[in-house]
């Protein structure tokens, strides 16, 4: 393989959602809302983390603020400027707060949340220097999300 | 004395308050940003903190994160509907985020905050059943903030 070649299946955006889509499944699994995050730095993921509100018993516990806290730990700095999130749905307000004192480099989001996610607030929430872009394997990680919502109604 | 005197002296907002304020001078002296935070269930402080981001080298633990966290984790549940958030200054975005995860019952702030309190992005950030006062002991609140900053300064 090229290097262009190698950078672009193992580096990519697509390549760390799914690392993260493997995170919503591990908060499926656990009968959490299926959310999922990975923070990378220089293409190393430093940090990953699935919702874990119902198996911690703490509204805090969303996948981004465990990633994030733990990025910061690993880092040995409370920010995160030269960071990536990949987190499978929009983040929510808290979130998207947290990224706001991070100072975090770069979202990178899957699915749009039309009922939670930050925007309908204010898109203004995150730090002036943070890049966001959605829609990366949208389906896929919206398809868990339906598959979740599905079998709550059961 | 009578029991609504013993009610109004150790029970009002002003009491709490002041406990609250107690957890921001420990902040004070951490020199972290001076906010505490305490939550009341039933006239009963079932957690209390001050902001930690330097100590803990993390963005996300706030006065109100940890007392939240720390709530739920005596409550048993990941729920605070009953429950009153004393807190020194007014919410950022993260915090309110938070409590509207925790669906907590009322929030009772001390000073405003008009950088980085929610209100500047979206008053409708808390959960609807939320109430929201602020003011109590604010200049008390206020001078920690105002000292902490004039040191930075020195």
């Amino acid at each position: 393989m090229q290097n262009q070649e190698i950078h672009t299946r193992f580096f990519s955006d697509e390549y760390f959602m799914k690392q993260a889509i493997k995170q919503a499944e591990i908060a499926y699994n656990n009968n959490e809302v299926p959310v999922g995050a990975v923070i990378v730095y220089k293409n190393k993921i430093i940090s990953k983390a699935s919702n874990q509100q119902e198996t911690l018993n703490d509204p805090t516990a969303h996948a981004e603020m465990i990633a994030i806290t733990s990025a910061t730990n690993y880092n040995g700095g409370k920010y995160l400027k030269e960071c990536v999130l990949y987190v499978t749905i929009e983040p929510c307000v808290m979130c998207a707060g947290a990224t706001y004192w991070a100072q975090i480099g770069k979202i990178v989001f899957g699915s749009a949340d039309t009922k939670k996610g930050f925007r309908i607030f204010n898109k203004n929430i995150l730090h002036p220097s943070t890049k966001i872009y959605g829609g990366i394997l949208k389906n896929e990680c919206n398809l868990l999300m339906k598959k979740f919502f599905k079998k709550l109604r059961l």
